[in-house]
């Protein structure tokens, strides 16, 4: 896994077709393994994606770079700036683009005409197979793919999404606490140092979370606060109570990036995103390659999208104790505009810029009312359970956070209405019998750490 | 460097008398090498320390163990809890215990009857003669030797000194500044994890610094500030506003205790430490053996310290910009005091608490004046200089910090009299042959991250 793939990735037409090199319209991948791609004919023209020989297909032929080489495969990188690209259209890179959000935003980004590239390391994908952390890809290696890619795509912008972005994987033990933390916060201290090095002027787009925050007994601002104090005033960071290994990794990242504003003069956008739900964006519906993954498990799924699941196969909802607990939501179709948002309408050279990115308030309670009251239009018998709360956290308490910021810069919200919820629904039942009821229950204790839980394997 | 040594060391003469195994006083110590000791005859009973052969020279026998043989040397470790121990005493851990104010606090702490143990895994003797990372002892061994001692030991306090406490060592470069993350934030994780594990009514009593607040307009609380917002009152943590990767890691520290409180109930004293002057303490003037170091150079000189060791030599005073930065201080005698009342004083389960541990504030001008006058009246020819600042940083700021708690505890300080001032100059003077004038000045610029210093080896 000592391996770099050259961003530079080509198409070649592989079945009998005549061979071609070209870039990969405005989407360039590099991955850490060889990965086969299809041209889509459908209304989706700019985007490919990994399927099996049929008609006309194309692999890509990357190039397997070791980082030793980096040298050399730099001075063969600029073929990919070849002149048939708009030199109107903005470079974004993709860190994580592989992922729930990181896909989808690649994809619309792609739509609205950006040259994108996506950097990922495919640990989500290895999650889901092997819990364990010895075969993941050493942090090293993002670190070089990173600088590498950074200096050759010149991105205007990069959307880094390309964290470990679960709260119960992060308490399990301490190898995946210190893990999240490698691969978070270390991943994003060499972003930002590659940034500094290669490409100054990029904006970089980071994914927070409103979980930076925590419940406290005041409103939450959009990352800063005004405080008057013993006579005197000043505008500070937020102050911030996160709840796990994860949450602490995204305010470890705030403040590098603020340092970072401050020191290097960088440009960034931290956007604490709430709890995303819904599966289909306009893009991701185009063709079913483009499809996005779907979690409802106790470690990745999150509340709304594991309800419909939970109640398109007669397993009871499971609130966390007693419900109250109250958190920012939004449609992953709004997540792909505030991104898009965000990297059309950059911040100035060393400001520091926090969004709170979500559309509207739920309690876990009103949540299960709602997917109660949808699954029994579509004849469901949809029961609640409230199970013991594995996670450190106030069941009841005061919410009122900002988000004011984005809809100001445009953004024009999908509120959860009744119609994406029998949609939702809909979509679980149809994939109902891929759903494993053992992964449903959470399973990861926040007070019980390093206790192997049953069904994660070590 | 992947051996893992037991801590329960002992004594063996080796010099024709009588061999006989004991435990080492009061103190235990834990070495990634073999290290030769010194029994002391003087009045200082308790403490022994490295020197060469003469008279009853004693040498260590640490157990070599490698990780992977870890169960086994857990079996025998029980030994070092013989019955010659009197109960009452507590036993202290002190991390970082070879380092300026964790070997100050273990002498201190030995002194006052507490069985301390001493673990350390020597990279700031290592930073003075290779100032790179390869050859550096990898994160994972200070693991396993953490947990393994916290597990033998059986600490009823663990001070955490462990930590990378140079901002500009941490500005250097990119490899310095993810190693002084692993190093201080995953090393304290594994201290928390070690201590949830093993030892949970343990008190962790860890050093943060007064710089991770940084310069708010605002005064600066113990910690927490009460804040009004909306018609809404809650008591937060203090908004943190570090100001290099060093200080970064100490706020990320911060954070992780703050949460493993909560979620795990421990216990914990967090000591945000202003700026340490000073050489001897009451017991490391006991034997010439027990002399603390003293740092004037660029890297890992503090203010104070570095100006009378200028004033000795006849250089200027380096006042970076306008020197009105304007921090806490304290003298080193205070450190120990401190930490001795924290250790005294443990704070309930699930408690984390906060002390600003400084005396004085003073800004650099003020510094560069008192020891101009001081250095006069020995006959020393002072001159200041303005250098360009290397770091990004407010010159000229509001600055009043709370510092309360550690003297309702009972600290008695010792404040900057002339007296001290004349001492510190005589010391400096004492021991000028060995200065050397190219380490003076600052040589890492907080701008220029990533261009190499002249006078730091890659």
């Amino acid at each position: 896994m000592a391996h770099l793939l050259s961003t530079s990735c080509s198409l070649k037409i592989s079945s009998g077709h005549k061979s071609y090199h070209q870039p990969l319209n405005r989407v360039q991948i590099a991955l850490p393994t060889s990965f086969t791609f299809q041209t889509s004919k459908s209304a989706f023209k700019r985007l490919v994606f990994q399927g099996d020989s049929r008609g006309k297909c194309c692999k890509v032929q990357a190039n397997a770079v070791s980082a030793s080489q980096e040298v050399s495969a730099q001075s063969n990188s600029g073929t990919h700036q070849s002149s048939n690209k708009p030199s109107k259209h903005q470079r974004v890179m993709v860190i994580g683009g592989d992922g729930y959000c990181g896909w989808a935003t690649a994809l619309h980004l792609s739509k609205k005409d950006y040259d994108v590239a996506i950097v990922d390391n495919l640990v989500r994908r290895l999650f889901d197979h092997q819990l364990g952390l010895d075969s993941l890809t050493p942090i090293s290696s993002i670190h070089n793919r990173i600088r590498y890619t950074v200096k050759s795509f010149e991105p205007d912008a990069v959307v880094h999404f390309g964290e470990q972005r679960s709260a119960p994987y992060s308490m399990i033990d301490r190898s995946r606490a210190v893990f999240t933390r490698q691969n978070n916060v270390i991943g994003t201290l060499n972003v930002l140092f590659a940034i500094k090095e290669f490409r100054e002027q990029c904006h970089l787009v980071k994914l927070g979370t409103m979980g930076e925050y925590g419940t406290p007994n005041i409103d939450i601002e959009e990352g800063y606060i005004t405080i008057t104090h013993n006579g005197r005033t000043d505008t500070l960071p937020y102050p911030k109570q996160a709840s796990s290994f994860y949450h602490l990794s995204k305010v470890h990242d705030s403040h590098n990036i603020a340092f970072t504003c401050k020191a290097w003069g960088i440009r960034a956008t931290d956007l604490n995103q709430g709890l995303v739900y819904g599966v289909r964006t306009e893009e991701t519906s185009m063709h079913e390659e483009l499809c996005n993954r779907f979690d409802y498990d106790g470690v990745f799924g999150t509340a709304l999208n594991r309800f419909c699941v939970q109640a398109a196969v007669g397993h009871p909802l499971t609130v966390y104790g007693k419900g109250g607990q109250t958190r920012g939501y939004l449609d992953i179709r709004d997540t792909v505009q505030c991104v898009e948002l965000a990297v059309a309408n950059p911040p100035q050279p060393g400001e520091f810029r926090i969004f709170n990115q979500f559309t509207e308030q739920f309690s876990v309670n009103q949540l299960a009312a709602l997917v109660t009251k949808a699954g029994e239009k579509l004849g469901l018998d949809v029961r609640t359970k409230s199970v013991p709360n594995p996670r450190v956290e106030a069941e009841e308490h005061h919410y009122n956070a900002k988000h004011t910021k984005l809809i100001e810069l445009g953004l024009q919200p999908h509120l959860l209405s009744d119609s994406l919820l029998d949609s939702l629904l809909n979509f679980a039942i149809k994939f109902k019998d891929r759903v494993d009821e053992k992964q449903i229950m959470p399973n990861v204790s926040w007070r019980k750490i390093g206790v192997k839980p049953k069904t994660v394997k070590a």
